[in-house]
Parts: structure tokens; sequence; C-alpha cells
């Protein structure tokens, strides 16, 4: 069990969900969002943090004992923004790591680093990257720093490929790529109590009947997803209708991300 | 669920076994079959049709929302029948289908596609075909003729490489090739239901113990078969006896196809 | 040196520049096609066939040493045409040899067997068939073929998926498909010559710079082609101008085959 | 079920844990081991047997129905001990079951085999060995006999690469090498009832959550371990503490072999 | 030919080396740098331009048919200098590109992207990023940019993973990873006249003895480099002396960018 | 260049073909053999050794800087006599180096480690060994002695699996394996002056046109035969006359040795 455990993007709707099982693995929990939080749990705290912010993340990190990296942007967004929450924000993250005892990373990555293949090919974590955004290309760029810091420096971190978390299923899509909180929970305790983690990356979704990834070079790690989006399949299809094959969004692993307009086109 | 159901090949083994449980995945049944079909349900209907007859097979699949193709000669025969039934037949129906709205095709595909790998190589389905009979050959112009015809005009077909689709296993070689009926009905079900399903090839085996093939490119499909020959393992090996591991027939996937004389040397 | 070849599909493009050549191989060639030759040499002699024929195909292969066989359909057409020269023809091929000695084949297969890979994909024989024609269903089916009479009854053949044998490219695609007739006799001779042949393989391609495939499967035979599309690069592209790189016969290996309409819409 | 089965190095720990398991695959249990034996069961004989005698080996062997070789050396020692167990004892048994009608054989191989891969490197079958000791080179020297006399005599053979087969997992690393004597046995079992067998390398590994090692080229066999290390997990870390991944030891397969000194600097 | 060419990083080293070869490939070269460069050609212009200027960036692209982008940071540099320079300043192409009419990109990626890998692992282009340093990891970065602008805008691009374009050889790891600036053209120039380019990685050097890098994914370029580090072998194995075998320069195939400090250690 | 050499075997084939070019790349060479030498030359001295003599072996090794080790049995052999050259003589040569400043090992090793390939297989250094014979099998083993001393001790060797290193071809199947000694000669010098060896597995064959084996793994020494069996092919193949496609010494790579009988019947 960790001491100190950092939790960035503690306000989103992963670190929402997380909250409450992290008890399980840590003794205290470092909240952090750079939105506000308010109901800080006694065994937690908060700390209000932009990640673009290097000297603010290296007081951050100083003297935890674990990270899961929620932070930064999670969906397709502008470069700028993109650029500051995910590209100098993980510099600075695994800078600060660095400096202070290497404690472990989660680092939540994404299926859209992976996107532009399409859903019957069958993956497993050593795939090129095909990114479907600058947000997956954003979180190709946290894999390779990952690799970078511990190739050169042994800071450990596991790259979480995170499909979708959510509460159920919403689309068909997700009936491959749907993770439940619990099996996150339980992966990153694998992580934090592996005896060797390297630089190790993983593709996060449940033990769903549909799937794309396989995960056989993470094995080692021994994670067994215990849930399944089988118990929604019948409904989920049900209200979605018949699909066009030929959709983009369809074909695609990245679903409606291949799909959308480019940020910069907006406004 | 479908409307029109088409499937060919009605009249035999598997047709039969498969018959009662298509209630489950559509609301009527066009059973065909060169072969009189006398047991005809209130779902059902029956058209006779040689599948030869390019025209016939044409007004056959005319209004049908989908298609279990297990029409054709199913064991080694005369390469004037194969030709007919599976060369001919295969071309006239993916032909119709083209023509009447692209219904999906299930194809019954074989494992004598493959049956000289020998049973100690494990395949998955990017093996080069290595067909044990003209049987085989056909059924893998079969699979040809679906590939083609879902990359030039969007036909989408699963062609299944059925092991041996019997109440149980009757000897060694069925452990590992056996597939209950009823798995075979989810497979059928999960490909009318995929959102896209392209040109997919899939081993049709239950969820036996000993296996030689991994379906792990259709594992977008969630196909999980509920079967196992285990149940039977004892009596099947206790039934057979020793076994000539020097037995070409013991030796490769194909089992007595490999050892069988040529249909042109007989009569 | 063979004592007596034959030669099918005598009569076509690649069969007329190959005859001066087979002297080297060769002490007499036995030339057949479905089209009448008049210009036959001293070491030649003619027999016209029709490959649809089993009868008169068996009687064309009686006694001879050697077969090369580039008789059939060799370019997209109706299925009735192509299932005589190519379906019904290789099976009577086959059946011929394996009752008259089985003298090696080898089996003109085509590039069109694969024509629906991207060009920017690199194929070695292992490649899942991707047929972009009924004349490319029709190659592959007589691989298979090839396949099931060298596995069951020790029939060697070499199946040479020709690129495009021409007297020089004559466009962007041939830059990388071109094959030197010469280096085809070159090709033929290893086989004839090798100690085993077994069923292999090849893509039929001169040394060019531009190529797509791999022949290391191959590499046994100690083919090294000796010519090179090279010389003709710079005219080539000139005479080409700008090609659209999202034309689909710019971007398959298959080229205009896979944009063609379809032999039975047309009529 | 076999008649007699011979099992070597009975005395030994797996030895022991494996006998009173025997009468289910076997009726009668041969024992053998270079030290004695006092607790001979009804159904067992035993024959005290030095395998670098050649002769001895060979009267050992004779009239035997299977044998599991567990007999040689087991840990690192000595390049003459090893030498004479593992290497001669290894020739004379292959010898002396040529000799004495080709009995199939377990060979109790090891992950010392393996030893120099990391732990976050998935292994299958084919992985070229990196043994980590004298031991590990020796247990490569028995795979490799099994190997040519399989191929040139038919003598076939089970190369299990044995994990950590104890009663309960002792450290990390057992977690996911532990082996219940139990699934070995089931393992032995399939092997001896196989219709082939050939030459076949497995990992012998309990079906625990942590793994290293794929089996798939031996999925024919149809071993499905009952047993798991999980129930121990949290016992073990928290009995461990916390791991140096920068430890050879933590870091590769082969665990504290990597990091022993060499028996001839020792004396 | 092309009309007008643009050349970022024009006065760096490889861009003047480039410089004189460029009228084979354009009719007019626009050079751009972030510093000034004098010695402006006929055939030349110059526009001085920082990648990190978006609008700037804009300009410099608009009316240019094609470009060769060695612009930005190409050794290890503070993350900040990266930034700008690599990470922004390669957004802000594709973006320019993409508004411009897509002209064909020649991205200067770099070996360091691989850095971590062993000199005797041979890898080719779909090995996962290794990266050796920050400036590696922004070369990955603008691979991973390059191929979201393929996939979603249809911009194609040539990422050159570039090893050692210098005059000549300079110690024992540049015999593997040299390249004759005259092969860099070539391969420029295959890239601009392919028929279709999407988005390749290929490793730049030339056609050395010793080599770590396969390319065969980007046969279809069909790129054959004429230079060799060979002449030079004895000569710089000479000067270099013995080296060691243990040093991590010497390893791995980043050399010294594996020793280096880091870049925020300093000052 | 190397101070002294240690070349073993030296009365053997290729040691007599080798000793003349030594010259090239050390000054001075000791050899050694089991059997005398007469014709020692000024630069080279001899030193009788049985390889089975461990005390010998390390006097032997001591003061040189590098080992070319053809010693030990050569072909097919009883046990005994390949047990005491071939395994304990290649762990006494392992140990006598590991205690004198671990000079750099060229390691005869064997195309029968992997002679049960068929001819038609295309095998990398990966490929999982299939020796053919006793003695195959022991080259196995000094290729895993080989890896375990690098692994454990840093000790560096080249594995060369010589093909047939005669002055000329003497039978169709050398004109794949055929290696000319001054290519074997060009290979040991890359070995030595490599930077860095590791532990390397490469084919010893020239650049023949028909080859089985890919050395691409060993690219990184840049070794490029230069040598070819092409020009004796006519000769070879018309002394040789047809051949049996079925005679298992055709079909496979180990030829003649997967056909004689077993030393231990002999006698």
């Amino acid at each position: 069990m960790l001491g100190k455990l950092l939790l960035t993007g503690a306000a989103g709707g992963v670190g929402k969900a997380l909250r409450p099982l992290l008890p399980r693995i840590a003794q205290t929990v470092l909240l952090s969002d750079i939105n506000d939080i308010q109901d800080v749990a006694v065994h937690e705290s908060f700390r209000r943090c932009d990640l673009g912010d290097r000297h603010a993340v290296d007081e951050l990190v100083d003297g935890v004992d674990g990270i899961i990296h929620l932070g930064g942007i999670s969906v397709e967004k502008s470069f700028d923004l993109i650029l500051n929450g995910n590209i100098v924000g993980v510099y600075n993250l695994f800078e600060a790591a660095r400096h202070h005892g290497k404690p472990r990373i989660i680092f939540a990555s994404s299926n859209h680093v992976v996107g532009y293949y399409r859903r019957d090919q069958y993956l497993d974590s050593t795939a090129v990257p095909r990114p479907d955004s600058l947000y997956g290309v954003s979180k190709a760029f946290g894999e390779n720093m990952a690799s970078f810091y511990f190739d050169k420096f042994g800071q450990e971190c596991l790259s979480v490929r995170i499909g979708s978390c959510f509460p159920k299923p919403a689309n068909p899509r997700m009936l491959a790529t749907w993770l439940h909180v619990e099996d996150l929970l339980d992966l990153c305790a694998r992580a934090f109590e592996a005896p060797r983690l390297g630089h190790t990356i993983i593709y996060g979704a449940s033990g769903n009947d549909e799937t794309w990834w396989d995960n056989r070079h993470a094995a080692f790690l021994g994670w067994k997803p215990k849930h399944s989006s089988a118990q929604w399949r019948a409904e989920v299809l049900a209200e979605a209708g018949a699909q066009d094959p030929k959709d983009p969004a369809v074909i695609y692993q990245g679903g409606a991300f291949v799909t959308i307009g480019h940020p910069s086109d907006e406004a």
C-alpha cells in the first residue's frame, strides 16, 4: 500500500469515479486539478495546479509515493490547450518525478493513439501509433516521453491506453472499449505492486466479449479485469439501431474522433 | 433481429440442427436445398433450388435480409459435383446478393481449407490455405470470392471454417474440431449484429480444451463459445483406443480427408 | 535439360515472347492453345486444345517432361469463360499430370491474386489472397489446387504470380511489376532444375528498383532477375504525368483491375 | 491408462509430490533415483540408478510404457555433476527408450533455459534459448536431444519447462512461475493420451494471473491448469516487501540464478 | 520536377549540403531558416522564419509545390527550444501545408527516435519508438503528427529517420548510420515522384555494409542508395581504436545521446 | 589487428584452409589440434591439446587476444567422442577464456543445428534448433554455452553456423551451403573488429544464388561475402544428375546427415 498518492485530473470524469476507490491502494491522496474540488474527504487533500506551470508541478510531486496522472486535456481540443496540458504538462510531470525520488507513474494514455486502425484489426502494444486527433498525437507524445525517462533515468511508468471509462457502455463502440473503474483501480494497484514495472503500455478495457486489443505483453502484471460490457449488449444494440458499415466512425477504432472537424477550423 | 433469413443447404445435417434455433435471430426463414424438405414450420417457407442455376439463385435471394449459406457439397466428391455446387453455386450466390441489396452472408467454409497442417500447428485466419481435398479447394475458392466481393462491392461476409458440427464428438479428432450448433447460432447472430462485418474468416469450433485454431483476428465479433467437448473426452478416448502417431490421418488436421482416395480414381 | 516441354497458352503474349527462349531449357516443345499457331519451328510441334476438355488435356500432357502452363484466360472476363479456362482447365491439367508421371508444372498465377493490397504494403508469398477480380479469384484457385496436388500426390509445381510481362514497362505501376521474359525463362529453368520444388509460390517481377514483393520464401531456388525497369523510369514517369494518390487504381497493387466494371454488368 | 510408468528422480522434491498422484495415470510405477527410496507403495517398485551409467539406464527403461524423467541435477551445480546427470544421463535415456519400443518421455526441462529474458518479455516455445546457468544450458541440451530423437527416430517427447513446482509460491517471482503438482500430473496425462505428441515444448506453470509464458503452440494438448497462485498473492507480496527493480534477480525470469556465483569459482 | 520547393532549416549542416543539389528536383527553391542566409543563388530565394510563429509559417508555405523540412532543433537541447522548434513548429508546418494545397512534405525525423535499441537489433519502420533524448521524443511527435495529417486530411509525407548526414563518417557508429547527401537527394526525389506517398517512414542511411535498419516497408519507393561508408572503414576504425563493448554509447544505436547529461540539469 | 590469435582444430580441413589467410588479421597465430602439425610457419606456433583436458585448455588460452575455435568433432561420431570434444571441450574453452581476459571467440557451429528444416524453409538465426545428428546437438550446446557466458560474464562470441567450407561445391546441396574460406576470414575479421559483438549467431555461407538462410540479425557486422557458388552450378548439376525429391537427404537442409545411421548402431 502506498503512503501518499497523487491524483491529477481529479475533477474530471475518471478522476471522480476513481477517488472513492483509492483508499484501497493508498493511505492519503493528494488531489490536483486545474478546476476546484470542494468535497475533499478526510484521507484526501487538494491542490490546484496548472500542469503547464513547471514550478507548480514540481512542488505538487514533492513527497508523493505514486502518481495517477489523469490530468490534461481528455478530448479533442485546440492545439494550444493540448500543448499546455498534454505536452508541456507531461514533460513537467516527468521532470518533477525524476527530481523527487521517481515515484511510479500511471499515465492516462488513450485508445486514440491508435484510433485510425480498423476495428477488425487486433492490436497489441507494439502497434505503430495511428492517432486520430491532436489529442491522440499528444498521448503518443506522453508514451514516448515515458519510454525515454525509463530508458535514461529509470523512471517507471504504466501507460494505459484507456478505452471508455464510464458507468456503462453508451453505444456499440463501447461494447469493446468499456472500462469499469474498478478494473482500472485493480490495474493501478498491480502497477504499483509489481516488483518491476519498467515502461509498460497496456490497453485499458474491461473483460468485454468484443475486443480489439491484446495485452499479452503486459501479462507479467497479472491484470484480469472482472467486469464486462456483456450485460448491456442487447440494450445498447437496440438503442443504437442499424449502423452504417461504410461510416468511418464505425470502421475505425477511434469512432467519432475520425469524423469530427479539426479544432483549428472552428471559431 | 433479421426479418427474412435465407438458409441454404437446409436439408443437410447442419441445416437440420440449426433450423429450430433460427427464430432467435430471424422472424421468417426461407429454407432452400436441392433436396425436398417436408416439415416446414409456420415461420418457415421452402424453395427447392439448384445452386448451379444462376437464375434460380437470383430469385431465391431476392428480398432476404441475411443469408446462412450451408448449401453445396459438404464432403469430398467428384469435381463435377463440387464444380456445380461449390464453385458455380458460390458465384451465383454472391452475384445474387450483390444485386439484391447485399444482405450479409454467413458462408460455411471448412477446416478442410487448412487440412494439410499438422495438428500441432496452431493456426490463425491468416494461415496460407493447405486444402486436403477438392472440397477444401472449393471452400478456399468461396473465401476468395467473398474477399473479392467485399473489397470491390462492399458485400459483407463471414467465412466460418466449420470444424465438426455434430451432436457430440465422435472421435479424438473431434475433441478439437467439435462445434455445438448453439455456438454456431451465436456466431451467426454476432455476425448479423456487428456494426461492420467486412469479410472476416473465423474457425468454427466450440470452446474445447484441445484446439488448433486461434480466432484473435475476429475478436471484434465478441464470439465466446459456451460449449466444450470436454465432457465426452474420456469416453471418446476410451472408444478410440490407441492411435498411430505416424498415420497421416492422425498427424494432419484434415483427418481422414488426407488418406481417402481421390474421387476421380473411383468408379 | 528437359526432353519434351509442354507450353500451354502458346499463342498469347507471354507465350509468344517465351517461345524463342525455350530451346535453352528443352529439346522439343509442344505448343498448345485454343487458337491456332502457324509459325511452328523445327523443335516445336502444335496441338490445339480447349483446356476445358478433360480428355484432350489428358492426351496433351501424355509424354511430356515438364509443363509451362500459361493457358486459360489472362484478364478479367465473364465468369463462364474463366470457369472453363481457369477453373475446369486447371483441374484438368493437374489430373492429367498426375496420371502421366507428374511432370513439374510452372503455373502462371498472377499478381491479381493480391490486387487489393496497397502498393505500400510489402508482401511475401504467405500473404492472405485479396483478389481484385474474378480472374484473380481463379488464379488463387489454381494455386490452391497446386497446393493440394502436391500435399496429397507429390505433384510439384511453381506458382508464379506474374507481374507485367511485356517488352517494356508501359506505366508507373509497371515500374514495380515489370517482368522481363528472360527473367521468366530463368525462373522456369531454376524450377525445373531444383532438386526438389514442392509447391512454391513466387512473385514474377524483374529486379526493379520499385518493388512490393518479397520472394525470400523461394530463396532456395536461387533466382536472381537480371533485368530492371530502371532504364525506362524517367520516360515512363514523364509520359504518365501526375497521378491522383486518391485513385484506387493508384493506391492498390491491382491497378486498373480494381476500378474496371464487373463482367456480369456488361452486355 | 499406462501399464508401467518409469519415474526417474523419484526421490527429489517434484518426484515425491508426484508419486501419490501417479496411480491416476498408470497401473504400476517404477521409481528410480540415485538416492535410496524406502517408502515404496504396493503399485510401486524401486531401482537405484545412476543416469550416467548407460547399461543401467538401458535396463531401467526396458519394459516401461511411459517415462517421466525428472532425474538428473535440478539446480546450478558443478559442470561435472551436470555433465553426468543431465548430459550423459539424457543421452542414455533417449538411447534406452529408442531401443525399447520408444515409450513416450515427459522430460523435465526448466524455465532456466530462458532465464535471461526479462520478466516483461512474453515468451512462447519458439523463443531462442537464453540459459542462465550451466543447469539451464544442460536442459536446453536435453530439449535439443529430444528434437533430434523425434525427427530422426520418431521418439516422442514432451519437454516441460517447469517453473516452480512447490506446495505454495514462496516469493513474488513464483506468483508467475508456480506449478501445482496436480496441474503437472494433468499435463503428463494429456501427453500420454494425445493421439500424437511429436516433440513438443511447453512451459510448466499453473493458471496464475501473472504470467511470462504463452503455450499456444501446445494448444493441441488441451492442457488447462486448474490451480493459481492468486490465493497467496497478498501474503507473498507482504512478506517479500519492496523489491529493487534494478536488481537483475528481479529483472530477469531466472531470478536468483542470474546473480549466483559460478560453480567453478567456488571451493 | 517540382516548381517551387521550400527548404526549411536551410542554414544548417544538412541544408547547406543539400542546396547545391536541389536544382535537380525543383525549378526554384525557397530557403528558410531562423538564421540569416547570405549566399542566395539565382534559383533561390530566402525568407527568415521562426517555425514557432504560426502566421509566419503559413505565409512561408503558401504557394510551394513541395517541402523539405529540415528546420527545428537538430540535437539535444532544452525542452523550451525543442518545444518551439520541433513541437509547435511541426504543428504549424502541417497546418500551413493543409491550408495551402497539401504539398508533399519530406520530414527530417531522426534515428534518435529509436536510439535506445541496441546496435545488434535490426529494426524496420514498425519498431516501437524508443527515443534517447527530448530531441528524439520530439521527432517521434513529428512522425505521429504526419501520420494523423495523412489519415485525416490526406496530407502526404515521408518521415526520414536520418542517420548521420556528413561529408564522411567520423567514427565507428557512423559506418552504419552514414548518409551521403546525394542519397538523401535521391530519396527526396523518389518521394516527390511517387504516384502515391501516403505517410511513409524510412531510415536515412546510405548503402553501408554495417546496417541496423531495414527499409523493406518503403520498397515501393524504389530508393537504392549509391554510396557506402566502406571506403572509410579502415581509416575510421584505426582512428577510433578499441571501443568498450560495455559502454552504453557503444551498445545503443543512439550513441553518445544515451550518455549525455539531461538538458534541464545544466546551467 | 589482433596480436596473438589462437586457432583450434588447426589440422582439420577448414583449419588448413584458413591458416594462410590469418596473417591478415593477427600478428602471430597459436595453432592447436589433437593431431600433430608439422609445417609451422614463422608467424605460427603449435601446441597439441586435447580439448577435453581442462588444464591444458586453460594453458592454451592464456595470453591470446582472440580465438577461432574450429576444434572438436566436425562430423557425426559416437557420443563419447562428441562428448569429449564438443561438450566438455566447449565448456573448457569458455572457462579458460573467462579466466584469461575474455578474448573474443569465433565458435565454429554448424548448419546441422538446423538440419531438420526443409530446404524450402528460409531461416534466420532465431529459428528453434532442429539438429540432425548428435553432432548437431553438440553444436547447439556450444551456442547455448556461448549465450550463457555472454549474458552472465560478458564473454563475447560469434557462433558461425558453417555451411560447407570446401574449395568448391561438390554437390547440389553445396550450391546453397558453400562457404569460401576468404569469406570466412572476412567474417572473423568483422567479428574481431566490431565495437561490440555480444553473442551473435550467423550462418556461414558465401553469397550463393541459392540460399536457405537470412543473416539480417547480424547485419550490424556488415559482412558481405564476395564469393558465390554460381560459377560451378552447371557443372555440379550435370554431375549430380536427377535427384529424388522424396529423398529425405534432398528434402532437408542437413542432407546426408538425416539419412546416415546412428553412431551407436554401428560396430
